[in-house]
């Protein structure tokens, strides 16, 4: 059996701890593992690591590809030049598997950002629905709906068969009338966003419903390269796999899916699938709590001291803050989008910044100056880059720092400090065994991350 | 007319932005002056600034100094070695303008971190209560309660007088059922904490209701040095003006304060002072808000965003968030104290440090070395020092800077930088129109602020 983990998203959802080049799936909610690398686990437990085939945004790329190869050796990844919906993603990551395995395989699609626990219920609902593929069926994992909930969309079931049930209707998110008309109908499911079927299958069902997909697909061949041209991928219908194929198929099917699932989509979700203390509050990190109730408080740096809320969410991030009655928390994207549109970069990024070598935090910065505190892993290296527009002045704080400028080596240790002059050709590398940290202070007319010239680099960004 | 302020002060009630070694009367609250610099102003309206003497804490004096000298060129200000309370502190400021003065004039006493609205009101109270002191009154200035109040002392009065009333006597914080009787009876009124006596009466009552202060404080001679002497201020009695003379006095009149008139003691009551919008909010700083009502929020630094929150209070500070029901302020001080019994800086200093010559922030540290950013005023120098376990590194990151390091003077541009060894002898100086921003790595096994030798110091300090 094939993967294909589909991880883009938007980082609206979960904002401040999401952003927008930070999205939900590659945060560590409440486990050590991301849930782009939980879902890739997940996987892994019933297909070799070298079946998965992930694809992103080219704005994720980096990050995805980080968090992945911290699980396997070999990452299989396909980077969307422009944003397109799922059908397109499908279509040519089943192409892409086609093509590397020259074979007809069954293949399991997931989103990489939903909570899914026990394993053992997964794999056998998994094992249903490859059943159902290999008879020629386009397969989804159905949720059975245990409240109206009105935020999912619902499928409806007509016939069983052996492993399942054949699919009448895709239907949109309900009103609270109708998802309770749902609910006690009983033949309807909760979407999960899983999908299975054999290659061939979803060939021909993109091939005559959505042809305008099909013809760009073939115009794409991955034999010579991993690559999606921009010129072609941007002109697919921006749609997804559920209208462009599963609401129009007559070759579906549903297969209930036993295990705890959860869409993680808002901050309420977040907390209802949360271990909570006896007042049914949620506290995590740095929180000092009197008589609060029902509330969920998240500090990921700062002390959070919270009295007497209820229904409650506070999420403390390096620089933004939310506080939110929980029951709105839909709301979020309203001030994500907010501000979006005003050009705050706190939809955008976060202050701290990982990169494959480690990550740096933006402390202060003023006119003509940005100072930062770098922090580069063992055994890792920054490129040897140049800058035009910015001088660098780094001085050692924690750990030893191999720096190349212009040619020479220097070693410098904690207290030491070198001038990086505009233009010179440098380097910084951390070859030793504990961790190196150093102040960056940067000095221009012009700041900004994209004045670099890279002229070696250790994770091929040249 | 002489005037005592009373600038003592925990700052627990308005933690985050209040702490201990930064309480309520320092802060600039909904005005460009703070709590202090306007009680100083008040006073100003009917005295000679050189008649106001002020009296702090030694751990305030710096910073009731700081703000003392940007109204006025000559500060009279007493600093109490140990905290003991209103009697010792106002006893003592008596002793000391009697003996400056060489006369015995009216003082007026008033908290330094009180709201006072409408000074023409309050100029009009004074003068009658100016009126009874000449009299022969100690003199309380009372509120007439519009509510039934339990946070507040009350004081019963008897007979009317020709400009207030003859107090019958203090009670403590009623239960609200007493309030309620209290202000159903009429004759009660909250104290405002301002008292106005002849110093010689006020002098005459403390030799007679508590000889203890008034023995001490004949001990103590202020026309050679206005030092407190620790070894004697320490066996002061700790006690307030209202215990030791107040209540037990039988030469009390009360003047109503037409005034409006608030403590500020809680979140609750600087929210009910602010100007709100028309859904009840008040926001102060960077804040973002959907559909809130009725609520506080206030941001010094970060984005706060906020969502339908109700009657809550979220005070967001570099280091330490409060998110709080409107009606639970009064539980901070519970906050507060679980802090500082866990040794948590956060109830103690902000993270940017207010310093006679600028400012500072800690922007990081970790083992061996603490990071900051050092804010110089323009015309402004930090004193010439050394230290016994720090080296310090310095980068210019705007304005100009002259070093002296060893007997050596150095001019620093933006993006130079200058190493400070362990015990060399340096000083930081701005001479310029510009502020200067520096950022200084301090290294070292041991980094405490009290490791340094001042050789001279523009304010006072060596």
């Amino acid at each position: 059996m094939y993967g294909i983990i589909l991880a883009g998203g938007s980082g609206s959802r979960l904002w401040p701890l999401s952003r927008e080049l930070y999205p939900k799936q590659l945060l560590n909610l409440n486990s050590d593992k991301s849930l782009l690398q939980s879902t890739f686990e997940r996987l892994e437990g019933f297909m070799p690591k070298d079946n998965i085939v992930s694809i992103t945004n080219t704005k994720h790329t980096s990050n995805v590809r980080m968090q992945l190869s911290e699980l396997s050796s070999k990452v299989n990844l396909l980077s969307e030049p422009v944003s397109k919906n799922t059908a397109p993603a499908i279509a040519l990551a089943v192409k892409f598997i086609m093509q590397k395995s020259n074979s007809d395989p069954v293949i399991i699609v997931v989103p990489s950002d939903h909570l899914i626990e026990n394993q053992d219920k997964f794999l056998s609902t998994v094992k249903k629905g490859e059943k159902l593929a290999e008879a020629g069926y386009i397969v989804t994992f159905g949720i059975k709906p245990d409240y109206p909930e009105t935020g999912y969309g619902y499928i409806n079931t007509s016939d069983e068969l052996q492993d399942g049930f054949k699919v009448k209707e895709f239907v949109e998110k309900p009103d609270l009338e109708t998802a309770k008309q749902y609910l006690k109908a009983g033949t309807y499911y909760w979407n999960s966003g899983i999908f299975m079927f054999k290659a061939s299958t979803l060939i021909q069902e993109i091939e005559k419903l959505a042809p305008e997909i099909a013809n760009i697909s073939n115009e794409i061949d991955f034999t010579k390269s991993d690559e999606i041209p921009f010129i072609k991928f941007d002109k697919m219908p921006n749609i997804s796999i559920d209208y462009a194929v599963m609401e129009k198929s007559d070759r579906i099917a549903l297969v209930k899916l036993e295990s705890d699932w959860n869409d993680l989509g808002s901050w309420q979700s977040i907390y209802d699938v949360s271990q909570k203390d006896k007042n049914g509050n949620v506290f995590v990190g740095h929180v000092l709590d009197k008589d609060s109730k029902n509330s969920f408080v998240y500090s990921s740096s700062k002390l959070v001291a919270t009295i007497g809320l209820e229904d409650t969410v506070i999420v403390e991030t390096e620089d933004a803050i939310l506080a939110c009655k929980k029951d709105k928390t839909q709301d979020v994207k309203y001030i994500y989008n907010t501000l979006k549109e005003q050009n705050d970069n706190t939809h955008l990024v976060h202050k701290t910044v990982y990169r494959p070598w480690g990550f740096y935090t933006v402390i202060a910065q003023g006119k003509g100056f940005i100072t930062k505190i770098i922090h580069v892993n063992p055994g890792q290296k920054l490129s040897l880059q140049s800058h035009n527009h910015r001088s660098e002045h780094w001085v050692v704080l924690s750990g030893m720092a191999l720096v190349k400028l212009d040619g020479k080596d220097y070693t410098l240790s904690p207290g030491h400090s070198v001038d990086i002059p505009v233009k010179a050709i440098h380097s910084l590398q951390n070859p030793y065994d504990e961790d190196l940290e150093i102040i960056e202070v940067q000095k221009g007319e012009i700041l900004l991350e994209e004045d670099i010239i890279r002229y070696e680099d250790m994770y091929g960004r040249v």
